[in-house]
């Protein structure tokens, strides 16, 4: 019923992370008969990201440049290896403002039934880095997930003969939560790594 | 902290409706990341609905051709005219097969504080078509929100001279509802437009 093109662009808009038939039908008609400036502007900076985003080639970000502003910047403590899975949760570390280490990003994390093994999310590329590099400490900030537990422990292992200190990010309640809502499994956590006050 | 081109690729994407910064942070990595040939699909299908999606001259829906598929469509009726608000709602009573006519398509609903009046709508074009193509029954599909019944009151009153049936769709509780959780203007209207049964 619909033109060809018109088809097209809907089917191409349900590329996007969490959008069905019915978001990209609305999508689609909203740029060709309400933004077609923005439309145009958006094809254009997809184009330029794709030709020109690659990744850092020592932390392997996302970045147009050989090295990203963060590998790039002086003041940042080249003491501190923080090893995230993806260039997500490096935002989303960076945004805290808390963190001025160094990253190194895995490409997702172990999951030998999807495919991915050591290999896959770039053990090997972190090896060689820290044999170029060697730090003081590694934050393993991988997900609190099986796969990003999993994967935590398999680099923990492999790098237990360096002489490096290993640490992982902390689990426990998040903040501003109520314990009544909080898992069974959290709230273990939050007990097994309890602080002392003081 | 992002790369410019990364960081203008997310602004971009929040030009498309429902997609705050987080969403769009969430899109321009998934798309670097992880589907870059979708991507590529993506900005090229934009691009080219640009270039080629107008809008038909006879209904003023989106369409690649001068004449859309169903003004060309000789199996429609043409004594059968729905006007309705935008190309979205036309798709949404295509999509229930259950109308065969034409269709003219206003560009949105009268409404002066945004500075919609008749002629920004295209009540012009509507008047014109119909001295052009005079049709037996003009069927008001426009939304039932305040400017949708402000429209179609506004076009009933234009054409009350003209030797055409004018009808409104009907309003009443939704098939599969709740007569519970129905509001009470719909009910009302259910009441009121009640029809015999035999």
């Amino acid at each position: 019923m619909n033109s060809p093109i018109l088809d097209e662009l809907i089917q191409s808009l349900r590329c996007l992370p969490g959008v069905g038939p019915k978001t990209a039908q609305r999508m689609a008609l909203y740029l060709l008969e309400r933004n077609r400036i923005g439309a145009a502007r958006l094809s254009e900076s997809i184009g330029m990201a794709l030709q020109r985003v690659g990744h850092c080639e020592q932390c392997r970000t996302l970045s147009e440049e050989t090295l990203c502003s963060l590998c790039s910047n002086p003041s940042r403590d080249g003491r501190l290896l923080c090893i995230v899975g993806s260039p997500a949760d490096l935002m989303a570390i960076e945004q805290t403002g808390s963190y001025r280490g160094l990253y190194f990003v895995l490409t997702g994390h172990l999951s030998p039934i999807d495919g991915m093994g050591p290999r896959e999310i770039g053990i090997d590329a972190l090896l060689s880095l820290l044999d170029r590099h060697p730090v003081q400490e590694i934050i393993l900030a991988n997900n609190p997930t099986v796969e990003g537990e999993a994967t935590a422990y398999y680099i923990a292992g492999l790098l237990k003969d360096r002489p490096v200190l290993l640490s992982r990010i902390a689990h426990g309640v998040p903040v501003g939560g109520e314990l009544e809502y909080v898992d069974g499994g959290t709230l273990s956590h939050a007990f097994n790594g309890r602080q002392q006050l003081r």
